[in-house]
């Protein structure tokens, strides 16, 4: 390769990756930094800060990801459900300007999608699809081999019409998000098994063969795939990837979903998609943050 | 305009329509058959003779509109709901040999998209998602301009987990058309007043000022407004293109849906989108097979 390097940036609601990045997904000099949620110029300074203690002169472009939907055109971070950043700074221009690179901006989810179709799960595939499930639940799409660049919130899809409010700044309800997402795991636990219990022990209580845990997971992987279902109904996708901490409850989750997703599917979609773990686990949007700063390149 | 004619033929669950389109949009010698439902040989009989009576030598290529998800690369028609064809036949070569043409196919409410986009009522907009509510519930976008070619199965988005069951060959739960046709407001307006009232019966008595069938189709529009909120959320458009028999409701289901998009949609997306009726009305499909029929050209 050229041995050109770009800075990813993955913010997340609680924490911010940053790493130097190569053409081939390689990541040098990887750091974590509390996200700043106290206000907008926090959090701008949070990220010029990770950025600054990341650049050299062998760095050619800066990528972000961001938990937020973005207007490709304006270059503006949508308002974010989780974190303090809204429309009213030009984020690309901002940031380009600030450090003299080019800069390229993508939402989180789209980017680890990015990432994993690259160098992760879907690298042998054509069209993909990816949820992430975390403490919010993000989503992105490759399709015929291109990064969707639009919004692709596929968190905030309805799966049940008038159904649980999401939290944070999203007024909807019923939105995939309010149901398979580890906080969402959490909040279920917790109802059966007390607040000591949380996604992670919920998850570790399944593998021991806890019912009551199984039954959680197992409703949770329904509506995941009752999700999934409507996303094979549109894009027709070979593979769908989950990713995000609350990914590592894997089958528990997955094959619920995987029987919901093949009674959803038209024409027999349902059946020949393929769900999938994430491969590249935390790493996946700073490596997308990384593959956007490189078409911002060109 | 060069003077190009092309034949497009809107295939539906009941009527075939075909007609010689120009590049401006406008039809010719537009002609109307029943759908041949028993098999899928007389099926093809039946678009064989609609074709046939249209060709001449000024025809140049001839597009499709068909009721089923689309591969664009094989050029087969999956699995229709509603009529009896899927992809044991390779459509896209059966029909370009047969008739010595290039031959586009698409999605019957892709190419109604299409055909929205460039003639109908999204004619200004870059970004765009029609909904067709007929019999059943058909979906087609165009993102940045160009036509999505993917599925776009708009209708079989889940918006009720475990929810009601599709008709047909679907075997999904809560998918949008079960909820939003013509064919479930009959359904429901039944349950009220009786079998001898349809859809268009119904919307008649809510224009009269009948609380109950304002009501009936107020519950429809808000689960409409439900799967839009799930595209806007994914697509981010500027307007909303609802057609189809069934748009015939007007208000009457938009207006419940504006509600819920506005509670729905990300980021200001629910409250600034457009809802609005198509206006090229039972020739968007043709018209749309028409501008197909000119991509295979190409």
């Amino acid at each position: 390769m050229d041995g050109q390097r770009v800075i990813g940036v993955d913010l997340g609601g609680t924490k911010i990756l940053a790493g130097v990045v190569d053409r081939d997904g390689h990541v040098e000099r990887r750091r974590e930094h509390a996200t700043p949620v106290t206000s907008q110029d926090d959090l701008l300074a949070g990220l010029d800060g990770a950025v600054e203690e990341l650049l050299d002169d062998a760095v050619a472009a800066i990528g972000f990801g961001i938990p937020s939907p973005i207007d490709q055109k304006t270059g503006r971070a949508g308002q974010a459900v989780n974190i303090p950043l809204d429309s009213s700074i030009d984020f690309r221009t901002r940031m380009s300007e600030r450090f003299g690179l080019p800069v390229g901006l993508e939402n989180d989810a789209n980017a680890a999608a990015y990432a994993e179709f690259h160098f992760g799960a879907a690298r042998e595939a054509d069209t993909m699809v990816m949820l992430t499930l975390g403490t919010g639940c993000g989503g992105g799409a490759v399709l015929d081999g291109r990064l969707y660049r639009g919004w692709a919130e596929f968190g905030h899809i309805v799966i049940e019409y008038d159904g649980l409010p999401c939290q944070g700044t999203c007024t909807g309800r019923g939105h995939l998000e309010a149901y398979v997402t580890g906080l969402a795991a959490t909040k279920l636990a917790q109802q059966v098994f007390g607040p000591a219990v949380d996604a992670h022990r919920l998850v570790r209580l399944a593998t021991e063969g806890e019912p009551r845990a199984v039954d959680i997971l197992d409703g949770i992987g329904r509506r995941l795939g009752a999700g999934i279902g409507s996303l094979v109904n549109i894009f027709n996708p070979e593979l769908v990837v989950i990713g995000g901490g609350f990914a590592a409850a894997g089958d528990f989750v997955l094959d619920p979903a995987r029987e919901i997703v093949a009674r959803e599917g038209l024409a027999g979609a349902g059946d020949r998609v393929r769900i999938v773990r994430a491969e590249l686990g935390t790493a996946a949007g700073l490596i997308g943050a990384g593959l956007v700063a490189f078409d911002a390149l060109r």
